[in-house]
């Protein structure tokens, strides 16, 4: 292993940070390192935790956080979030709302820009998921946006996925059609000290019957992450599920679908941006069509390798 | 041109309905009658239809064909929305709902198969589109729910993109929220009828100021397409719009997110579904780091081309 690996790999947080530069942007080096890195990897859980905007998605994974580190567990953060103070601490250094744990060698906070305005996890999330994993974390928390792309990937990365809902934003139907049901291992119900916790609650358990999901249904629990309250029962339901489950890095029909992400991507990357500027300015005046502008593109794939 | 070509662009159904079996198949010979048919493209207006589900899209769009067939425009469906009785049309022959212009060879109506169920608008959809326009259609109207991937996607593909809402379902921020904000070029509220009309275009009004579109706000038309009324309406909004902002099929931006798309499908299609497995199987059971396989892949592409 290098010096870098070795380092990282024992836990040493600068190299951490170093490292996870590297595999954001999808260099070569960064490739280098999760290879190496790779038979280390699948002993971190990596807990998915996503909800509409105002759901108290960030202060859940503060008391998580803490509540992990109180069991000397050493965790990772990932935050996809663009909403999300982590990530503004991130950005802006010291002017973060939420500081409690920037301080703890214990856990390594990261934020990763988004693909763009409309979802999706964006690119490099799944290896920095994978670093943290062979870095020595325990757990690895990783928190986004319910909106469009990212529900569904969120689902596909993380070995147990967490939906976070709160009563009365009117939200709760209405989410569950946006695919939420079918992503949800655990259903957190947050700021349970409103009312409408408990409606909230037989809604779900409601959709839970229609969908005849039948024995393994996601477990409901009320919290209020503000206060900590009901967050070890949480902890709990998600080691349950993650028990039942087990890791999905394990899991050959994942890798399928990554692979092909992964081939995709790096073939593409391959191609000269002006090269698909050029072709698609022929296209668009009619000077070719569109399958031969892709074999055009394609031979050019063909010298690079 | 093939004889099969020269069918189609002269508006022969029967050759149009054959040749959108090749072009939906992904096959070398429908492929071969888009690059045959490319010049031809351009002529017809690409106008998207997405909505939730229950808003009344399949009504607005029968409304819709029976207005431009009074005006003797031809007209193609393509239907991606699974709800849509113009879908089950489709697949149930004569069980339909909607027949109004099955008989009228001035309308060619398709249904596409959707990706899986959570959102896309399938394989095939923008080749269909293209051959629709190459068959001497006047107007081609894309029916898709908008949920999830759907609803970025019709708006890449179609030159103005009408979002279908109705009041009182409570989904007028929500469906804002999704992102419909970003892609109307019209709103069309259907079920004008009933209460909450006005206060749904009021939402409208103030998101869009709060966006601070500025000049070219999308224009918000009450229709009730169940009687038929505001339709001649939003077909002057419509054209108001195209007129605005031409054709996308014109526009090289467009076509260089499509390239890269259709690269990505065609490389990935080109190495054998099972080397997919093989590598995932291998990855997940740790013999082989997920560059190496990704590397591995990439090189059979090479050997097949």
């Amino acid at each position: 292993m290098s010096p870098l690996a070795e380092r990282i790999a024992a836990g040493d947080m600068r190299a951490l940070a170093r490292g996870a530069t590297l595999v954001e942007n999808r260099s070569a080096a960064g490739q280098a390192l999760i290879a190496e890195l790779w038979e280390r990897t699948g002993r971190a859980m990596l807990i998915g935790i996503t909800g509409p905007p105002g759901a108290g998605k960030s202060t859940l994974v503060n008391c998580l956080v803490g509540r992990l580190r109180e069991e000397h567990k050493t965790v990772g953060v990932i935050a996809v979030d663009p909403s999300s103070p982590f990530t503004h601490g991130a950005i802006l250094g010291d002017r973060i709302r939420m500081p409690d744990h920037h301080a703890d060698a214990g856990v390594f906070i990261r934020s990763v820009a988004t693909r763009g305005r409309v979802g999706g996890l964006g690119p490099g999330t799944l290896e920095l998921a994978l670093l943290l994993d062979a870095a020595a974390r325990d757990v690895v928390l990783i928190e986004t946006v319910g909106a469009g792309q990212d529900e569904i990937e969120i689902a596909r990365l993380a070995d147990v996925t967490v939906v976070v809902l709160v009563p009365g934003m009117g939200d709760g139907v209405q989410a569950i059609k946006a695919g939420m049901m079918e992503i949800a291992d655990v259903f957190a119900i947050n700021k349970a000290d409103l009312p409408g916790a408990d409606q909230l609650e037989n809604e779900i358990h409601n959709m839970q019957s229609l969908t005849g999901a039948g024995g393994g249904l996601p477990a409901i629990r009320q919290v209020v992450a503000a206060e900590g309250r009901g967050v070890t029962e949480l902890l709990a339901d998600i080691a349950a599920s993650f028990e039942k489950q087990g890791r999905r890095n394990r899991r050959a029909e994942v890798w399928v679908t990554r692979l092909r992400e992964m081939v995709a991507v790096s073939v593409l990357n391959s191609i000269p941006e002006e090269e698909f500027s050029r072709h698609a300015e022929q296209v668009a005046a009619k000077a070719e069509d569109p399958y031969a502008a892709v074999a055009m593109l394609k031979s050019h794939i063909t010298h690079v390798h």
